[in-house]
């Protein structure tokens, strides 16, 4: 059995958005900006493939500007509301403490400029407080950016109201959607939502497509100079197989996601209630205010790498955390901002479902799990500690 | 007849590329951080082809920055020959007139932070002379970055004459190759090149996906910052697909590179010879050190687009010049670079060639060209005066 269970940290690409993206390799293979007809044909697939994404967005097709993926649209973001803020006086941004990297990294940079930062607390339930961002907020705030779900926890942050505070105080709002795009509804308009970052590959699109959504009447700074694709706000030839792609993916993920939405919540619940009697096992994060796919647990007394490497010999592709820091010995940020202890952040498991997953899988990661587990704990010298202890 | 002469402005996917990217969109799809076998294969399939393109390019794999794409590379070589000039009080850059946008943008945006440019003359035949090039460089040059061959007229620079040069003052060297690569030999090592930045789609590859080299005991500056990939210098999940097909595609152009080139090149100069008979039509630039498949040529007394409309009617895609530009009605910086004056510049007509056009295109080019030159000469007032005052 060979089961993919790592879906936050990118998705097989769906039959669909091959299928859209297969003739643009071979046929429709101009350059959109070419004076003939096979340069038209990539245009035209482009102005499809964006007004799509707009029209799912619940934005404008010239608010959306393609990029390489999610990091580059979060990049330009921050950025951008940078240079903003920055022409008005303001250098205060906001965020969370359990961010992104491509956040959170071109925040530190941001600090070395001149800006200061301040990260709010996502607490034991990996929550922001309202009261707690609208105490943040000050006359000099330029930008607020919160995650609209986590990568490593799946919770899911109060968007609109998020976005609400914001407008009533005169503050920009991005948010990283990148692992809530597809997989639950976003509409930037209802949600008050000012600029925006998604990426292909987390709904089954293809790698190497992502969007920044930006507001209308907010000036855009372009990280990547040069041509004048994109309005000149990012140069570079258009991907156009891998927009086409995305485009197509995104439209299958919403088009369904009222019915994939409880399937795979469905699946998420049975492997949590299956994984939760475990001893000494806790779920990372509000159950409730959850991605749909999102299981995510410690495993005290035991080391993450090993569960997974034991997991991968029997077919489960699992993984402990964010594939974006993976080889890095430090826990998981995110773990550490909801208070866990290191030790115990160290046995993290992040099972992340999607809509291909089956029943049948799930029963098999539940009847795997835990003689893998029970092994690991009794050659551990740790859980032989904590047992000990416990007496 | 349907005939692709605009392989400059991007090219058709060769089926040896397809054929290794379209397993990495459903197989081995993983994230190449992850720690399972799927993601285990796909970091195996980034290990390939970071050797095949470091070794095709006589680098080392821990040289080879992925980035999205030669504009994206050409930034990044820049930022980050800038912040290394800065470190130590240097802070001037030399490049040249007829540069791409992606290098002279990035130098504008340079000025704004304090840089100072200084930009070669590449005179009539679109060469830079290396007697200009020494007599700009100054102790206080942080780097010389010139274009290995033109996007618009196709010129071969001497580059490793610039290189040795450059290494002799002490100056880093950059080479936009985004032309060059797959078409003409390039070994970093023996050219004296310390950065580069290539385009797989200019080969034959996937749109989405470049390379930026740069030597080693060069720090590399971030321009997206985020997740650990590419050692923390570019983050963003890897485009596997698009990385995996730009290897083969580098790999299989290298390889027929001496059967190509002479095959390309016969093409090119049947075009030229066919083409430069035609009452008042001029070569641009140097007719000898010249890509093996740039031909472009300038039409007097004709309006380039309605020229490019005529010949699409026919079946022919050809171009004006850059596709990064169209939509732009100021005539091209190259052209202008090169001495022509506005009008002849407006009449500048690129056929670019690939391995994949054949002897009996050319033959229906040389065959509809001349009569569309002629009708669209026939209702030009600009045309006719030329032809009164000549008398």
């Amino acid at each position: 059995m060979n089961i993919y269970v790592d879906n936050a940290a990118t998705t097989k690409v769906c039959p669909t958005a091959l299928a859209a993206m297969l003739p643009c390799f071979t046929e429709s293979y101009g350059n959109p900006s070419s004076p003939h007809h096979i340069g038209n044909e990539a245009a035209k697939l482009l102005i499809d493939a964006r007004k799509t994404i707009a029209d799912y967005l619940g934005a404008e097709p010239s608010e959306i500007i393609f990029t390489s993926g999610g990091s580059e649209a979060d990049n330009q973001a921050l950025v951008t509301a940078a240079v903003l803020g920055s022409r008005k006086g303001k250098k205060h941004i906001i965020s969370t403490k359990f961010e992104h990297h491509a956040i959170l990294h071109t925040l530190n940079k941001l600090e070395k400029e001149g800006y200061e930062v301040t990260l709010l607390d996502v607490h034991e339930d990996g929550l922001v407080r309202l009261s707690d961002l609208e105490a943040a907020i000050r006359p000099d705030t330029a930008l607020v950016t919160i995650m609209y779900a986590n990568n490593e926890i799946g919770t899911i942050q109060p968007i609109s109201e998020i976005g609400a505070l914001c407008h009533e105080k005169g503050v920009i709002f991005h948010t990283d959607a990148v692992q809530a795009a597809g997989h639950l509804p976003i509409n930037v308009k209802e949600q008050n939502i000012d600029m925006l970052s998604i990426s292909a590959h987390k709904f089954h699109g293809p790698k190497g497509a992502g969007v920044f959504f930006c507001r209308r009447g907010l000036p855009i700074t372009a990280i990547i100079e040069g041509g004048a694709q994109e309005r000149g706000k990012r140069a570079g030839t258009e991907n156009v197989p891998a927009i086409v792609g995305m485009a197509a993916a995104f439209k299958e993920a919403c088009d369904n996601m009222s019915t994939n939405m409880p399937k795979v919540q469905a699946l998420r619940d049975k492997l949590i209630d299956g994984i939760l009697p475990l001893p000494e096992v806790i779920l990372n994060g509000d159950r409730k205010n959850r991605l749909p796919g999102n299981v995510n647990v410690s495993v005290k007394g035991i080391e993450g790498e090993s569960l997974l490497m034991m997991l991968d010999n029997v077919g489960i592709c699992a993984s402990s955390g964010s594939a974006c820091t993976s080889g890095s010995l430090d826990p998981s940020h995110v773990l550490l901002a909801i208070g866990l202890v290191h030790e115990v952040a160290h046995g993290s498991l992040r099972l992340t479902l999607s809509e291909y997953n089956t029943e049948e899988e799930v029963d098999y990661i539940l009847e795997k799990l835990p003689p893998i587990v029970e092994r690991l704990r009794s050659m551990s010298p740790v859980w032989k500690r904590m047992m000990a202890e416990k007496v």
